[in-house]
């Protein structure tokens, strides 16, 4: 590992799986980094130590402990005010998780932190591909779908902070169960999982021959099923139209609330291209209210699976130097 | 009419059927007033004779033409940078109507426009029931639905000053036919004509003795609707809890976006009172994300609907103060 003697961030996003760390300059270039399993179903407890060891490591690599300016951390339902995770799905943390306090008994530095996609909408702003957009929108299309809200450069927090929650919007009432404990949320259709479940509903409606008919749910993913498409199986291409119509009309009632100039996608499910992408331009174009038709860009995020931390680094550096 | 000499601004709402004027001073107090029929499917031209007279008699009425400091308009689909309405569902003045420019070849002032449900947001934070909150949406339930947003205390107007349309954000894919030319929009459920619909649907449905039996469609109001309900009348409570439903519905997808404090509800559809407002409360709670639970207020707007001028008038003073 390189020493440094940069002015830096110490960036953490915490994912469902993974939980990246980077040591991060303002200009955006990650000096540093680190990857682990975030054992999301074990003990917080676990976590919080291997965290710090994690952090120890990565800090003991700067030349002078002193040019570490701030941390930003993104985490699925971060308060940024009190700094905990709420009700996290998909980690078995309990309902109020202590983050950042768990960070600063580490190293006492300002800490700020936001929800993982928040932090992805401040990355986009700061270093990716919304330089320069005012009225934008991310939405991250992995495990689950999370979201990040840009109104005139400004993250938008709402009330409590907890705003841009896109993944609990409702599609179908009492449709498929949510982690979060609601039916028929986006991101039960709209996301790697989502389109793994539409498959399993083509599967049992039709009877077309499919490549996807020799996976399990527990092994089929979201590379598996855009090669398949890509391979003009019928029932993967039938399962990219249904997730991108789904996925194409709630942006367009997205629109309706904020108008914002793009939508920057990122994740697994934006990677399968123009099979996906096509589709979801044109599903979300047709929903349009008449006012936005033709005004509204879908973006592909240019930054890769382990940029992650750009987003909290992002997070820290405006914290630093205000909005 | 009363000669005065404080300062004031001249508000303007264009309605679908009624036009209202007001002279308006900074405390939110209506000094004169007056109300003519907007004939919104006769030609602008009319419409433009019929205002510029009704404004020189108004300011006719002023101390000192000085006294009037600037002009707000709240209209349709207005745009506030062109100060154009665009494509106005049920009016018939064309596409794209030159509102400001029609107001200004009578009176020189800064002329602040934006959407009459915008306007309305502004004069519940200026002058009425949101005084104090900072993140909230006003919704509308009049003849359409009409939606303003204020986020940090300000309007949200998006990238071309056009955000804020929830009326067309979709319930039923393929759903009810809208104005605007869409399908499913939420303005075709849960607006007093929304309500209508639901009851003819519900007349058609079941076979249940019902008052509103004897009204054609026409001639059915939201009043006749509440006062049926308010006797038991089964089809007018069915269709007060399924308008509910609806809404509060897509009242989460809004908190999932915005996380406001407040909703403020006004036009004759929030007069129906518990029937209404309990049901939509209950409703809302059911479809909230967890973290949003019993966090979100509905409030009713206190303003009465000769008061309609007060939301042009807190644009006036705005565009004047800065915001």
């Amino acid at each position: 590992m390189d020493k440094t003697t940069t002015k830096t961030v110490l960036a953490i996003d915490i994912g469902g799986t993974f939980t990246k760390l980077g040591l991060v300059n303002r200009e955006g270039q990650i000096l540093n980094s680190k990857v682990f399993n975030t054992k999301a179903k074990k003990p917080f407890s676990q976590f919080k130590e291997k965290l710090g060891k994690e952090i120890q490591l990565l800090i003991s690599t700067l030349y002078s402990p002193e040019d570490l300016m701030a941390i930003g951390i993104g985490a699925p339902n971060a308060d940024y005010k009190t700094g905990e995770m709420k009700y996290p799905p998909n980690f078995s943390w309990g309902t109020t998780v202590p983050v950042r306090s768990a960070v600063v008994s580490v190293i006492d530095r300002p800490v700020f932190m936001t929800n993982d996609a928040n932090a992805a909408a401040l990355g986009e702003l700061y270093f990716g591909a919304a330089k320069g957009l005012d009225h934008f929108v991310v939405l991250t299309l992995g495990t689950g779908l999370g979201s990040g809200i840009i109104v005139s450069g400004k993250l938008l927090y709402g009330h409590n902070g907890m705003a841009g929650e896109l993944g609990h919007v409702n599609v179908v009432p009492g449709g498929r169960q949510c982690n979060c404990g609601l039916k028929g949320c986006l991101e039960t259709y709209a996301s790697v999982t989502g389109i793994k479940r539409t498959v399993f509903d083509l599967l049992a409606e039709s009877n077309a021959e499919s490549v996807l008919r020799n996976y399990s749910f527990k092994k089929l993913t979201g590379i598996a099923i855009s090669e398949a498409a890509h391979q003009n199986d019928v029932v993967a291409l039938e399962a990219f139209d249904r997730t991108a119509r789904v996925l194409g009309n709630k942006m367009a009632d997205t629109v309706a609330h904020l108008e914002p100039e793009a939508f920057i996608l990122s994740g697994g499910l934006s990677q399968a291209g123009d099979i996906f992408l096509k589709p979801l331009q044109k599903y979300m174009e047709d929903a349009l209210f008449s006012a936005y038709k033709g005004n509204v860009k879908i973006i592909l995020s240019a930054s890769a699976s382990h940029e992650a931390v750009l987003g909290p680094a992002a997070l820290a550096w405006q914290g630093l130097e205000g909005p």
